[in-house]
């Protein structure tokens, strides 16, 4: 090794040792006849003292050392005379005997500092040296840490890890595949997997019974802030187990994450039906750190001369606690945030609950005094609360109303993120009607599309609406969801090759499509599958919410960007004309 | 659970208890009055007893029963009277008070036992079926097992996971790229990672010290039957460290599996340089299970007046040990066995040390009892031992010996895959030239080619000989053998910009090009780059060395046949034009 210790744990008990290290120079202090040098490895930073005068030859060396400089130092530890109590090595530095300059570096683009004057653009090309800032190497720490107790209590439940294969068939039904072209198989090619889903189903049919794996996934999609093409998950599957088991497993893993990774016991996870979700939250990841459940005004608004409820599908309220103190400029400024695009309501109708118990609306021309009393008593308002309503087009203001519930949230500091609201989210319905999804193929536009995947199980006593009413099938489903975020989800599958037939017939397939493309997992049902289900988590998201971050991309050691390009490795990129002739494709225009 | 324990935990303490199983109906045996069923699940196989008078409920379901059905039991544990000792739960059965069908099974094409009827073909097919044989299971099992144990030890250690992409860019100078197309990036091509050795680099440039991955990698390469197009990988690298300091990391990996996996103490691993290996073995991955060496005679036959060897520009011998006494029809079976292709020998000379002393060759008329005794005394034979001769090319010549070495050692019973023998092989030369590899592009031939791949370290005191004669160069290289098997391989890399600058001229970059491919690696090194090395074991073959198979893909869950094709899935396969068409790429003839 060319080094003795690292720079991260040399204590009071070393004093005296001669020791070698080796790292980054941090910072270097000349002080004239004593020069200090903070050096920097992924454990920590020592403190060094070079007497300058004592060794013309390590002088030399040192003056000519700038920031991220690669150095080896040997020297003897000694306690310091000003003690640092922010650093574990703080108490000691090491007065240098003998430095090697093991390489030199260019001034880099950008502090490397936790707080860096570095834009997001400059630091994704320059990945490698922001990784080098302490705040992003413990993200990535904690990912690793997290994929450790990960494995460590699904070992300990006898889950197998199997790897299943990247390069499989495309199955266009769910979001867009990216594709491999194959050069031995001429004209056809291999998809990247959106999931391992049917095979963590044969090996269930297989009899493996608990399957596991932390696994890449690909889906090639528009990308939000919050999505990356590929993206890794934990994926898991159990056989003869019912929905309750699978609920108690994966709440197991994770307590036991919360546990050994933040050391935060969580309670028992709370159990909330999607219709339920969405009638009191507007959202089936609901954020369940602070109530200010959504009220529906419908009955008590309408009729009342009021143009926009009286034509609104839904009129529903907030109620904010402690808002009433809003003034009208951040009341005009929160109607501007409502009326923008991304959540489009055509205004927004407030009522505050004033101090003394007086309630004054934005439309008190149509609801007098003894109106906005009822409106209170639905909201269950206080003196000092604002209630916030919007109205419109159910599903948009549903929307809506979420949106604000949550920017209120914020607004109110009631989204702390070292605390933590975990609960499962059940009864999904199993299809959802495509009205043309801009991350599906244009040909699945008109057409049920499976809100989990066509592998879901329906609830047994809802089958019969299968052929009646389609949309009103409830799903053997779940969603665990944490602050807001849906960390993981799952359902019980199905496990007849029949009425695995019926889904992909419901789902537009025709029976040779059907086939063709999903043939293998429909003739394995007949060989004795077992009742089986599963979960998958995806990881970056419980890496970005235990990290207390809203991006995924601080938790990816090289992310790409929203057009899905690495700008650090500058890719995807042309390739020469022998690699694609050899392929037997041609790009064009 | 819809079980109380699973078909392979109850023992005779668990008499008297009322239990549920679930498995798989492995055999029924029907006597009349009694019926018994094998059931199998994951864990092992339960007897289940029947009374087929006491209920008919019961009676009529069982003989309903086939192979493969899936069902689930409830009944009594009871002592067996007929004990079968070689079933962990073979002093056990249940009687069955109730029997619930979970699932049906058509008759499987093959049977699912240790020893199946079902051809390679058939069992690709049916894939999910040969999984659920036992020894087709424990396969996996030992690869989890592998790979937890390989965690444990690199955690240990200090080594963090990290992810590293999947969709990165093309980089042909090694073997075949797989290329995916960009919907977002039109005309622009990811690749997937033949390893992800830049990105561990950039890691080591950041700063990370230990890193590691069990990764996927990818190789579009014309199939052998050892090879897969996506492998596993386990991917290390460090900083501040020395060859020395990689060998003993990773001795003590290997050392751990083989502890802990397999309860084997293997000694300290000798070290061969790759001259010696080529030398004395005609391999670089020499199998020391035995010893066999080769013995060059090049001085000792020359000028005897025989052609064949004073044309050779290699005659080269073996010695096997106790093999006088082969047929002349084994030996004309042989001498058929060298001229195979394959091999290409024009043929094979042999010299019988007989029992008495006396020997007795094959070349008589040019080689006197003189000649052969000097021959006895460089090979080193004894009575009994039959010396074997290859003469021709040198290359080609190794090669063929090596092959022979090989062969008679199998024959000779002397490699037994329960023995492991393993050794570090090091000082590969950097460079080869590439003639016409059949596995990197055409236009690659003609030039040097990294031996290793481009970013390994010439050794400091050939660094001279890259300008005067590359070839020469020999580079901090190095690879673990186990049993005539490269298991894995790494080497110390370049750190420094202008020698990595370089090593691409050599390898006939451009500079552009250079820069092009490779220019955010040779950047990084400008900010501070430590020395770093590392290696990668080929997991694969890891599991199936350790599980005493030949075939990597005995130990891969879904494996792809030689064509690069999954049989079960029938992949790859042709996409639609509406997905060709949001590519912008075209197919044709």
């Amino acid at each position: 090794m060319l080094r003795t210790n690292t720079c991260g744990e040399l204590r009071i008990e070393d004093i005296n040792k001669t020791v070698t290290l080796c790292g980054w120079v941090q910072r270097v202090k000349d002080l004239g006849a004593l020069t200090f040098i903070d050096l920097r490895d992924r454990y920590g930073i020592t403190q060094l003292r070079i007497n300058i005068d004592s060794d013309s030859a390590i002088s030399a060396k040192v003056k000519s050392l700038g920031r991220e400089f690669v150095i080896q130092v040997t020297g003897t530890v000694i306690e310091r005379e000003n003690k640092n109590k922010n650093n574990p090595t703080g108490d000691i530095e090491i007065t240098v005997s003998e430095i090697n300059i093991l390489n030199s570096s260019i001034t880099p683009p950008f502090t490397l500092e936790d707080e860096t004057d570095g834009g997001d653009e400059l630091r994704m090309k320059y990945r490698y040296l922001d990784l080098r800032r302490n705040v992003v190497r413990k993200n990535l720490e904690l990912r690793h840490r997290l994929a450790l107790e990960t494995r460590n209590y699904l070992d300990k439940q006898k889950f197998i890890e199997v790897e299943t294969p990247v390069l499989i068939k495309s199955t266009p039904e769910g979001a867009r595949d990216f594709v491999v072209p194959s050069r031995m198989n001429k004209n056809q090619f291999y998809a990247l997997p959106q999931s391992p889903q049917t095979f963590k189903q044969l090996l269930m049919v297989s009899g493996f019974d608990r399957y596991y794996q932390i696994v890449k996934c690909f889906r090639d999609e528009d990308l939000r802030a919050d999505r990356q093409p590929e993206f890794t998950q934990i994926d898991c599957e159990m056989s003869f187990v019912e929905q309750e088991d699978i609920l108690q497993t994966f709440e197991g893993l994770t307590r036991h994450l919360f546990k050994t990774v933040k050391n935060i016991d969580i309670p028992t996870l709370p159990r909330m039906t999607y219709a339920d979700a969405m009638k009191y939250y507007g959202n089936d990841k609901p954020d369940t750190r602070f109530e200010m459940k959504l009220i529906e005004l419908n009955e008590l608004v309408k009729n009342k001369n009021f143009k926009v409820f009286d034509d609104a599908e839904l009129v529903v309220a907030i109620c904010a606690k402690g808002a009433a103190e809003y003034t009208r400029k951040q009341l005009d400024e929160l109607t501007e945030w409502v009326k923008r695009p991304q959540i489009g309501a055509t205004g927004l109708v407030y009522a505050r609950h004033n101090a003394d118990g007086t309630i004054k609306s934005s439309v008190d021309k149509f609801y007098g005094e003894e109106e906005l009393k009822k409106w209170s008593a639905d909201c269950d308002s206080q003196p000092g609360d604002l209630i916030l309503v919007l109205a419109g087009k159910e599903e948009k203001t549903r929307k809506g109303i979420s949106e604000l519930r949550l920017e209120m949230g914020s607004r109110l500091g009631l989204r702390d993120k070292n605390k933590f609201s975990a609960l499962w989210v059940i009864d999904f319905p199993l299809l959802e009607w495509n009205e043309g999804d801009p991350n599906l193929l244009a040909s699945l536009a008109g057409r049920w599309h499976a809100k989990h995947h066509p592998f879901t199980s329906p609830k047994p006593e809802d089958v019969e609406l299968l052929n009646s009413d389609p949309g009103k099938v409830r799903a053997n489903a779940y969603d665990i969801v944490i602050n807001g975020v849906e960390v993981g989800g799952g359902s019980i599958r199905i496990h007849s090759k029949d009425l695995q037939a019926k889904m992909f017939e419901i789902l537009g397939f025709s029976k040779e499509e059907a086939q063709k493309q999903f043939g293998f997992l429909m003739n394995a049902f007949e060989f004795g599958a077992p009742p089986h289900g599963g979960i998958a988590f995806g990881f970056d998201r419980l890496c970005s919410l235990f990290g207390g971050s809203d991006s995924i991309r601080d938790f990816i050691a090289f992310p790409k960007n929203n057009s899905g390009r690495d700008v650090m490795i500058d890719s995807p990129a042309e390739i020469s004309e022998e690699q694609l002739k050899e392929l037997f494709i041609k790009t064009y225009e």
